[in-house]
């Protein structure tokens, strides 16, 4: 028998890179996929390419550095512009036509997410935030009276000052701190239908990965590149008590494919 | 002795033209008024000044009728932006700093505001909308937990369609959409003092005008072009049960200055 504490609601946190939200076809899939699925939920979406292209008409030059977005005055002005106004309110008001009581967010929102400019090393990022809390509780309390929040990839240090966040962040971050209140799934949707063992073949999706296949794996040299971070911020998600992470693509949401990611 | 139904907590909801909240030193100004003012409050923002800013350099040109924004899907992408993005969650990232909890919201965000496309007469304004409906009860629900509403002037259609709304108008049927919860304060900031009997004298303030002394004022000649639809708009949101209506500018909020309406 389950006992009380073990009696929580299920939340599924989904987060979507940009390029799902800022095509139709794509975003349209989403919007069904997400509105069918059952239990509390949260969207947590990016919009770098309409960043680009809203700065490209304005004359502002992109500069990333590792696959990040340098976020100078300018930039921050775009990214506020297009994560918490154009993509945020579009996919908010598409959720609302399906019937979903969508809320869009950003950090700066009630506080949700609070955070510090990244300290200058290496590089300068310029206006970006690493996490130092989301409040969770705000987000159950919102949940709990059917309100679906749509997170932007923004967030806020407390002082006035919004600062630029990546989404794969915000999600890990978002599903750690709802342990308290629910049974947490965290979903990273990209372009591929999980993790492959081999990046060239869409059909060698690994099914399954505990701890120490991933130590294994990684030792072989069969994950690499840009789909470690992704792995190691799945394990935080677990070690803080996510009960599981998925890794797959839209169009493929809750139907238990992918690469699913246990402690 | 006061009955049981005037119990009612108070409610400010302050409209600020886009130029207040577009300059450093007057936005400072409203966020330390907004702050101290005691009670429950709604901040509704324009930002037209940025939206055509922003426009301008994305090549995009501004075409206002009667002082109306003609909006096509291009300045639909620009108005979102801007109100929904840039300007909202600059104005909600400051409050917080003055520890207030704000939540920025268009009235797409969890159906608050639903209107419909303005149908085309002589003029096409294109994506702009007429107000059909305010949920004041998630309003208040949402007050009733500290969270204070900063309201962008962008509205929804129900069917996934963003709508440019005037913010006026938003301010004054948030303010009716709250009489069944609260004692209902709106207060319209512009640049001048109040309703000014001598347009060219900013000293002829009108303290206060009731129904009857409008008739009068319009007859005479006193008040004339952009303060008939305002004050309009006030005597309509007096009838609707708003408790008052005050005519002022920042820096006097809350002082006991400017134009009181009653009815």
């Amino acid at each position: 028998m389950r006992n009380f504490v073990e009696m929580k609601e299920n939340v599924t946190i989904i987060k979507v890179g940009g390029k799902i939200v800022e095509e139709e076809a794509s975003l349209d899939l989403l919007l069904k996929e997400f509105s069918a699925l059952p239990g509390r939920k949260v969207l947590v979406h990016g919009g770098g390419r309409t960043a680009t292209a809203v700065a490209a008409k304005m004359g502002i030059e992109t500069k990333m550095v590792e696959g990040r977005r340098v976020t100078d005055a300018d930039m921050l002005h775009v990214v506020t512009m297009v994560y918490g106004g154009l993509v945020n309110k579009n996919v908010v008001a598409k959720l609302n036509s399906c019937g979903l009581k969508a809320l869009g967010l950003t950090g700066a929102d009630m506080d949700v997410i609070r955070s510090h400019k990244r300290p200058v090393g290496n590089i300068d990022y310029g206006f970006v935030g690493d996490v130092d809390c989301v409040n969770g509780e705000i987000l159950a309390w919102l949940m709990n009276r059917d309100i679906v929040p749509v997170m932007a990839p923004l967030t806020h240090d407390g002082s006035g000052q919004i600062l630029n966040t990546n989404a794969d962040t915000i999600a890990g971050e978002t599903a750690k701190a709802l342990v308290p209140y629910f049974d947490v799934t965290l979903i990273f949707c990209f372009e591929k239908k999980g993790v492959l063992k081999d990046p060239d073949d869409d059909n060698s999706v690994i099914e399954h990965i505990t701890p120490s296949d991933y130590d294994r794996l990684k030792s072989e040299g069969s994950i690499q590149g840009g789909m470690i971070p992704k792995l190691d911020n799945s394990f935080t998600a677990l070690q803080a008590g996510v009960k599981r992470v998925i890794i797959t693509r839209v169009g493929e949401i809750g139907k238990n494919s992918g690469t699913l990611i246990e402690g």
